[in-house]
């Protein structure tokens, strides 16, 4: 079982935070000058691991193992939010590549296939899953008309940092067997709990409604109370009363958010005469989701039937659904983690969407979770100690080991 | 008696409503250009009725008569809310300089002296009543640098528009012995009652208060429901109590309102962790107003007993006093209605504020009102009929000339 290089992991992290630091953050959005200068670094160091490195079409960083397969994919993005922490997708594409060295100077491992990765665009800077819809041929032309906050399309990003033409890199079913997405939890149900690693069961389904309510806009000192069709008071009624029916549907681990309310025309003088909210909840389980789903209906009806102001429900994106991770995969995860930390670990889904999420409709995937400070992400405070940083990675490579191991038995 | 040429009233409120029209409606906030375009056009309509016209150092338009006091006031303002009506404050205005014109046109009242004002910022768009608080001299150094919701102050638009320097006008006591505001119901008592005119007993006293809520921002996927401090959860929750509360100690004519919330920073995926809103409450009577103020306040001290969201209530503005309108003037209006339109009229409160409370401070005061079709104001849909609106200013035009005369006799 190879050991993984905890120092050279940390020091290859810190070297991938210096792109584009901000205090203890980083400002790294897709395919800025900061993300391409660090695609690049993150392929001079695939090469150094001893990976046929790339950027391809789209700004994912391959580095393919010289070795035949079955192959293991792993890795995670290297682009960050637009106030993002050090470790985020940052820490899963480290890992990929300290296994794939680790790996290749035991001679007891060196045979073994492991392709790193470095997604592009998971950030949804410019759209959504950029990296891993296009590895596994998801990505449609209006994906790359996609724009950012600054209007530029993907399309013309590509064009601008030289990447038009490019090949893109897809996946290949002939060598890869699974993909692996190492990490950070982004919540504290870890740090909480005292533990140390968390294996993914699944990733949560996210579904967002748009909630308007049509009142009658009119004087708020002329008009008398009874008269009102108060669409902000309906709006403040319907929050309340929907958050009792999500909470008596909800699962244990539902999750649900009002990020976004407001009132028009807005004037302290004026009685709302329109409002409008979008309510996002997510769970792990489509049942769930679905009686979620009622609820925020079924509260409308409710308001509808009694009046005086007209609610709406309209599902808001597109709804994402939860993805099962390998159940198999799951297994050489836990092992590997009750090897190194036992007792210390548990089965978990995963509150956040991942590119594994994307890939898992293709090939098999499994997701390992290392414990986040505070259960803070997004933010430029996000931090783990760096002891789990490293417990992490080898219980990671552990598995990769013996996933490939049992692959070439089966082969045999 | 002067008859009032209702054709010319109309054509003039139809020219009026061209400055900012959108649609049925009209967009003619202070300062902007089509408020400054219509308040050079009322000059010029002032110099018509045979006025001296200017505007003032605030925006103020002010129509001096040349026939020595006493004087009667008469006007309203010209600027609109952001989606406003067409008559609201427009109506006054051109009933005064209907008014002045047709006493200058019958030889029996051509002496009597009627001084026309379309008032500056009415609706608060940078500040409150700037034109009648600078015209009775309650301008403050403060309410110059309040400002627009784009962070203009009043100061800068001044400049903006090219009144820097230029004198303001001031109420003359030597000159002035009343004043006469004419408008609009902007509710549906007197159309509800299938009555043609109101006179205003008094002017409601408002307070608002700003209440905002600090909670803890944070990734709305992966904080558990149990771990969050929403602050847009909390404000929601608050404002379902309060209008629990306001109805328990409200009197038979108080309103409130809750015309503007914000949740920050207003995303989707994020937990607000701040939110904000202004409840504004109405009554006649102080006493009422002092319950209102006292459940705001208990409100939110309860909320802050139980957590976890930390809620704030401060005053918002300058709290405004109920006014009492004078009751000889009342007497004035009320005899010119009972002849025009018998046992048609009614005498009520305000339950909008109005330039009049803030010159009642200063001099006798009286309002009219004439119906809104059902009860809407301060919308584009705003309406009323043209009998009425004719109607209206016959009954004004009929009490200044009694008013007028009545000084002009008691002086001897």
């Amino acid at each position: 079982m190879a050991e993984i290089d905890g120092k050279r992991l940390l020091a290859g992290l810190h070297k991938l935070r210096s792109f584009g630091a901000s205090g203890s953050g980083v400002v790294r959005q897709t395919f800025s000058d900061p993300d391409m200068a660090a695609r690049r670094w993150l392929c001079d160091e695939l090469t150094l691991a001893g990976l046929v490195a790339s950027i391809d079409g789209v700004g994912n960083v391959v580095g393919r193992s010289q070795n035949p397969g079955p192959a293991l994919i792993i890795g995670s993005h290297s682009d960050t939010q637009p106030n993002g922490g050090w470790l985020d997708g940052a820490m899963g594409v480290m890992y990929a590549i300290e296994i794939a060295r680790a790996l290749r100077e035991d001679p007891a491992t060196a045979h073994l296939a492991v392709d790193a990765v470095a997604w592009s665009d998971e950030e949804g800077t410019y759209t959504t899953f950029l990296g891993s819809n296009s590895f596994v041929g998801d990505l449609t032309d209006s994906m790359l008309q996609d724009a950012n906050a600054e209007g530029e399309t993907v399309a013309e990003a590509i064009e601008r940092v030289g990447l038009t033409g490019t090949p893109r890199q897809r996946l290949d079913l002939g060598r890869h067997v699974a993909y692996l997405e190492p990490h950070i939890e982004q919540g504290p149900h870890l740090e909480d709990a005292g533990l140390r690693v968390g294996v993914v069961t699944s990733i949560v389904g996210i579904r967002s409604m748009r909630v308007t309510f049509v009142g009658e806009q009119n004087h708020a000192g002329s008009t008398p109370m009874a008269r009102r069709k108060d669409a902000g008071a309906a709006l403040f009624a319907y929050a309340v009363t929907l958050r009792e029916r999500l909470a008596e549907v909800a699962g244990p681990v539902s999750v649900w958010n009002i990020g976004n309310a407001r009132l028009l025309p807005g004037g302290e003088s004026i009685i709302p005469g329109r409002a409008e909210m979008v309510i996002q909840f997510r769970d792990p389980s489509e049942r769930v989701l679905d009686a979620m789903e009622a609820a925020v209906v079924a509260v409308a009806t409710a308001m509808n039937d009694d009046g005086p102001v007209e609610v709406t429900v309209v599902p808001q994106r597109q709804p994402v659904a939860p993805a099962d991770m390998d159940p198999e995969l799951r297994g050489h995860l836990a092992a590997a983690a009750e090897q190194r930390v036992p007792a210390e670990w548990v089965d978990m889904p995963s509150a956040a969407v991942h590119d594994a999420m994307v890939i898992s409709h293709h090939l098999p995937c499994a997701m390992l979770f290392i414990p986040s400070i505070g259960g803070v992400s997004h933010d430029f405070s996000e931090d783990s100690t760096e002891l789990d940083i490293v417990t992490g990675c080898q219980v990671v490579a552990d598995a990769s080991f013996s996933i490939l191991n049992e692959q070439r038995l089966s082969i045999g």
